[in-house]
């Protein structure tokens, strides 16, 4: 079952809109990651086709079949995202009137918890390796695709630091210390590689016009 | 007929992977803006249902008409982008054996590039009008959604910075100079003021932890 990802683009609009907590931000930057890892595709799309750009092909071709499942996997984790946090929202209704209950309710949430904080953190992951492409598939991609592939890199920027913030904010609800700092390690080291890539293609779009 | 916003979000991701050239990265950024003022409008559904915030409500109340016609807006662009882009290569397939032809063919796409640049120019604009309330829903909303305000910021951005690249990228073909000064002058003042919104979101972002 996908039940985001199959609501139509306004219609997960209005659910972003409405008063229930989820979907939320967390889902919403997995669909934005989604976006750009497809419109990188289909760069490299509007590439391979066209005998002008033959000298272009060999650097592109493989990344295709890894943007389309990157694609694939960030729209999954759409849906993974709401559910990771419903399953927070279910541990917090658990009983709490004895110790054994209170002890297991405890439990329920720390794991609901930590299984809410990796969802966003594979969001960054796959997120972040399609904006790596991203520089490549700008420079090397259709020229006449180029504010495509830019929107692409801003998509994937957004999908990466929407989903990290989303990491960030369960941090204080995870009670391993080790787990935690571990979390914020990996944060800290994607936010960093994708500041990077993203700078790439700004400076990319610069030259062509693209950005002032 | 809104055939694009109709599509769900996994079909609407493999439309803009495919190597049809539209909807590309102009109907993207449209969908991105979407999903932020929805986020935005979410953030302030939570805070004025709830007693808590009651000193928040003045400030954000009169926000959730405005940030639900954006919503409604930037989703109509979606289709409206990639029907200007249609309409150019339209242009470009007229005849042109005579010099009759040749002079209709020149103004028909002339017509058309202006068209697809005012569009994205609205894109820019509806985002940069939403992205000026993000600070606003930031600072007043929930704080438990905290997160969902910075991931509508990050849209948001991304839905003006697109836009502009499309707006940037249609300039080289707008024959009237005046027109293309005036493009060029309000592309350049939106981006300004985006940046501004921006950072105010980033600043709060960082005093709550969600970004390094």
């Amino acid at each position: 079952m996908h039940p985001l990802v199959s609501l139509s683009i306004a219609d997960f609009a209005a659910a972003l809109a409405s008063d229930a907590p989820a979907p939320g931000g967390g889902s919403a930057s997995a669909a934005a990651g989604a976006a750009g890892a497809g419109l990188l595709s289909m760069v490299v799309r509007l590439t391979l086709g066209k005998e002008k750009y033959r000298d272009a092909w060999a650097g592109l071709e493989t990344l295709l079949p890894v943007l389309d499942g990157h694609r694939a996997r960030l729209l999954e984790l759409v849906d993974e995202d709401t559910k990771a946090y419903d399953a927070i929202v279910a541990a917090r209704k658990l009983p709490k009137e004895s110790d054994a209950e209170k002890t297991a309710r405890k439990k329920a949430i720390d794991d609901a918890t930590v299984l809410a904080t990796t969802v966003p953190m594979q969001t960054a992951f796959f997120a972040e390796q399609a904006l790596r492409a991203a520089g490549t598939v700008g420079e090397k991609g259709n020229p006449n695709a180029a504010s495509d592939a830019f929107v692409a890199a801003l998509l994937l920027s957004t999908a990466l630091e929407g989903a990290l913030a989303n990491v960030r904010i369960n941090l204080g609800g995870i009670a391993d210390p080790e787990l935690k700092q571990g979390f914020a390690g990996d944060a800290a080291d994607l936010a960093k590689k994708g500041a990077v890539s993203l700078e790439t293609c700004r400076a990319l779009a610069r030259t062509r016009g693209l950005l002032a």
